[in-house]
This record gives structure tokens, sequence and C-alpha cells, in this order.
């Protein structure tokens, strides 16, 4: 098990001369890297002036929707730190609101303003064309692809069918998900029909994003750690499995990010994903020991660990990647971005693990 | 490892007329009893109408230095549903604002209007003596102890030192604790000083609640849940330690609660408690193979899992004390009562130990 050990990978000729989409799509795979790469999940927003100018003249869902726009914030990290994966900037709410829910973004966040709660709502939703009805997504994938290449991996996103499921029945973020649970435990057909109408939504949304240059698909399952493991099992899991089902036939890695997930972490690689985001709240040692050599680990610093000073930036990622191990490894934080995070601190962590002391370890 | 298999308990005669005392310290202390114990975190609350009627004519601070009401809303639950164990109505920041630190109640949750960020504002705090600066809660737990007699335990409870930092460092509850965190990486002799401070205060503050005829004392460290597991075992495990250490001295068990302690459940039975309150993100068959025969669990119901039917709820708990096993087990829920929760079901959850299925599994 190489990869659990901590020590450097093999230093084949080929492993010497990659570029961001070589050391990116290897580590996905688990093979040897020639450095751990790295980005950072929300890596495009507000803790950058440049997005925050952009923000200042346009609302955040027409930035999503302008294909110019959302290219250039989309580039601007991988422009300023030069990150291995650049993601496409967009919301995990766009196919929701192609499905017919009506989205508005305020000073809270996300606001779906008419919350399904009946089987009515759920027949209400149609399972949307993505290239018909979200073609802003997939021109800014055509572009960032060009623009691209291969230095830098294109990373695509969805949201998994139970958090967007918790988006549209508490029509917005929640403290307790008190909504979404109830009808869970005493609707759970309502709820099996809401999640299979987004399961095939997002497999369709997922499928387009490749066609469209994304070489790997990142499913984000947020909320799905809010679930007891027996709801997680019935509820999250088999519908996160539906869509890597999709990117796999499409021959695309897809990466899965369950927020909170030491409760539930051995049944989460029955997904089948070819890497798991993991939070900061459990070691990767401690993630290694409870799941075996694979699949790949992508993370996990905590992003609060940012709001510090560049040294203690680089202690925290280089103990990332001693507890990662260094093949199989993807070095990024455990959640997003926060926007108080000093630029340098950012800069910090993307140059971790081009620095001697990551590679002695 | 008798308690983690799942089967009746011996039944000796010891065992056979147990009061609700016996049957609770038995379980802390991981011996026979004659049925699971149960109770549920926040029973006295807003789900109750006979809570919400005293609401409509008091502030919430108010009640909690009342002992009158404050005696009255601790005995509403255990009335109203026959609970093994009565917590004494109160909050974990009532000795905080004897610290010093203005406190006030708002549609929000609580305020702590001068948020801690410097040395200086350490400084100002100062360790109260807790029968001095908060009487009431002493009197409240006196005259608890004396109408309860030894039917139904008496739990005394308090927040753990860095729960409450976080409290004072954020000013209110908080959606990251990116101030505590900031200050965690950046100034960590800052966040000692004020840990220090609490802990000073909290285990004075737990041994008061033994002195006047607490025969148990949860300690709450809700927010630890939220570090990265070295963070935890550096800033809230010692000072959780701290605290179990003083109740220990006075002869009556600990009952620790840190929600989403998955990631590092392997470092909290260091700090010595006699029951480790679990929240629903996990099952209690995986703490016990993860953790050993001991200690004790409490928990571990999803609290949204009783916004169904009374039958689900049977259910869910029957799986909770099947996963734990019959002994070393107190059930509660995974934390605190919602307030949309229907009566019948908070009936039957605390019913569910009683009925013959749960003998039988």
């Amino acid at each position: 098990m190489e990869r659990a050990t901590g020590k450097s990978p093999s230093k084949s000729p080929l492993t010497k001369s990659m570029n961001g989409s070589q050391r990116f799509l290897a580590a996905c795979a688990g093979l040897p890297v020639d450095r751990t790469p790295v980005w950072m999940m929300r890596q495009a927003g507000r803790y950058l002036p440049e997005y925050r100018a952009i923000r200042e003249t346009v609302d955040f869902l027409t930035l999503c929707k302008t294909p110019d726009l959302a290219l250039e914030v989309s580039l601007q990290p991988v422009k300023r730190f030069g990150m291995d994966a650049c993601i496409v900037f967009s919301d995990i709410l766009i196919p929701v609101e192609a499905m017919g829910a009506p989205l508005a973004f305020t000073e809270e966040g996300p606001s779906l303003q008419q919350p399904v709660r009946a089987m009515a709502d759920v027949d209400r939703l149609h399972v949307p064309d993505p290239h018909e009805e979200t073609p802003f997504v997939m021109q800014t994938l055509r572009m960032l692809r060009a623009i691209l290449r291969e230095e830098t991996a294109l990373v695509g996103f969805c949201g998994a069918p139970f958090t967007l499921a918790a988006y549209l029945i508490e029509g917005g973020g929640s403290k307790n998900y008190a909504a979404t649970k109830a009808l869970l435990y005493r609707e759970p057909a309502l709820l099996h029909a809401l999640l299979a109408k987004l399961a095939d939504t997002i497999a369709e949304y997922a499928a387009a994003q490749i066609a469209a240059g994304a070489q790997a698909i990142q499913v984000f399952d947020t909320w799905a750690g809010e679930l007891a493991p027996d709801a997680y099992a019935r509820f999250a899991l088999p519908y996160e499995e539906v869509v890597i089902e999709r990117i796999h036939a499409a021959n695309v890695p897809a990466i899965l990010f369950v927020n909170g997930c030491a409760g539930m972490l051995e049944l989460i690689p029955r997904a089948k994903a070819d890497v798991l985001s993991v939070d900061w709240r459990i070691g990767l040692d401690a993630v290694r020991a409870r799941i075996g050599a694979k699949p790949a680990l992508q993370g996990n610093v905590d992003p609060a660990a940012l709001l510090s000073t560049p040294s203690t930036v680089v202690e925290a990622a280089h103990e990332a990647m001693r507890a990662a191990g260094a093949q199989g490894h993807i070095l990024n934080l455990g959640h997003g971005v926060l926007p108080a995070t000093p630029l340098e601190c950012a800069q910090a962590f993307v140059d971790a693990p081009k620095s001697a002391s990551a590679r002695a370890t």
C-alpha cells in the first residue's frame, strides 16, 4: 500500500515532466506523480479582489450565465496562484433552476421560491436537456478547455441528488434540515421520486459537461453528512451512484465530496467514486486506516487554517500530504475557501506541494 | 464484551426493581440495568405547550434565573413523559455571563455583546464564585432534588471551555467559527489563556451543582466537533479533562457530548468521561467497534426522526438500543429535541425502552 506510507512516489521518467492535467488525472487514478497536485474548492470567489471587482458590476446568477465572465473568474485563481486544476465557475443549483424551480440569490445565499413539499411539486419539475437549457455552462467549459489545453486540468461539477433535494425542500440553506428529514422519515416515497428525477437530471448534466471538455467531475453531496448512516445508505448513496456511473460511462473520473463524512466513511466508497474529497474533521491517515488503499483522497486542510500566516498554512498542507501519502492524493481544503482568506495564505497553500520540505517527507 | 452483543443484560434480583436514579447511574457505570434508561437532550423546551405558555409570560434569561419557574419547566417533560433523568433548566452561557460578559437572547439565539478578541478582553473576565454569582442554579437544583428524590436522576450541566470560548469569540452562534479558528491558528496563546480561565470557572460551577444535588453532570462541547482532530486534541480535550477531573473528585459521573464526534472519536475517551453522548451521524455499533467496551454511550437517534410517527420513532429507538447493546447505554437523541416534534412522538421515544420488543432484542 505504497500510497499510505508517506514516502515519495517512485520517480519514473514519465513522472518527471508532468503537466497539470497529467498530474491531476494520475492522482485521481492512484498512479505515481512528480508531486502532489493542488487546487482549492471555491477557489474562484470573494477572497480575490479581481473577483469582487467583477461582482460589483454583475449579480451572481448573471455571472454564472455569461460565458465570457464565467470564463474570466474561473481563470482568475489559476492565473494568480498556479493551481493544477481549474473548476468551472457555476452553481450547483443551475440545473435545478432549469428543472423549473425559480431561483434567486440573496445576501443569505440561494433561495428556491417554490419549495417542494408534495408530489405535485415533484411532478411540476422536468428533466432538462443540459445543452438546450444550460448552454452557458457548456460554452464556458469549451472556452476554458481551449485556453487551458493540458497545462491545467479542467474540472466540472454538480450537486448530488440528496443535497439538491434538500435545497428544493428547505427552499434554501438550513440549520438542521428539519423539512427534508421530516419528509424522509414520514414520506420516503415522495423523497425517492424527487431524488430519481434529480438523478436523471444530474447524470445528463454531468455527461454534457464531459462532452464540453471537463476532464473530471466533482459531485458535491455537501449535506449528506447530516444524515444518520442508515439514511445516507438509503437516500444519498444510491443516487450518487447513478450520477457516478454516468460519469464513468464517459470515461472520466468522479470526485465525491460529502461534508462531515467521518461517521459514514465505510459506506461512501460504495458509490464507486475515483476520489473521495474529505472534510477536515478527520485525519487522512485515519481515512486510509478505515477504508484501505483506494479510492484516491482529496483534501483536507481546514479552510479556517488559512486565516493565519503562510508558514502555518504550509505546515498544515504538509501535514495533510504526510497523512495522505504521496500517491493517490490531491491536496485541497476540507471545504470552500473562506472570504476572509489572505491572498498570501492562498498562495502558500498552492505552493506547499512544490517546496523541498514536502518532497522530503 | 457483553454490552456490545445486543443481548439483554443479566437479570439479577438487584436489577428487578430499579428506580430512575439507580437505573441511570448503573448505566453510567456500565453496570446491569432492568431496562435501558432514557431521557432527551433539551427535553424542557418549545415543543411542549406548557413550556410555551410560561415563555409567553417571561423571557428566556428570567426563566433561567427564577428558581420557581426553572423548577417548573425542568419537571414538565418528566411529569408528561416519565423520563429516567431530569436535567436542570438553564443555559450553558449562565456562568459566562457571571464572568463579566454581557449576555442577551434574541430571536436568533444568544448574543454576547463584547466579543473576546484580545488579551485585554480575557483579562476583563473573572472566575466567579458559582454559589455567590449564580445562586439561582443551585437553588433550582436543591428544590429539584427534594422533589425527585430517587425516582428520577437529577442531571446538571455545563458548557465545555472550547465551546464557551467559541461563543465568547464569535459573540453568538456561527456558521464556520472563522473568528475562533483564526485566533486558534494565529494567536494560540490568547486562546489558551481564555480556555484556562473558562476551565477554572466551569470546574467550580460543576462542583457547585453537585453540592446542590446533581447526580451526574453533562459537559457540552457541542462545537468541538468542528475542529480538525489535532486542533481538538490541543484546544478542546485538555480543558474537557480539567472539568471532568473536578466532577470525578466530587464522586459523580461525567457525560461528555461532542456534536459531530465521528472524526475524532478515538481521542475523546482521553477526557475520561464516564459516558460519551454521541450525535446521530455515526452508528453506536460503529462507535463500539472503534473505541471498545468503555465508556458507556448515550444517544443517538436523529432528533429529526421524531418529526414522523410513533411507530417510526419506536423503530429508530430500538435500532439505537440494538446498536449500543443493553448494558452501558442511555437512550437519548443525538442532539436536542426540535421545536416541531409532535408530543406523541416524544412519548413514543420515552416509552420505547419499556416495550416488549425492546426487551426481546
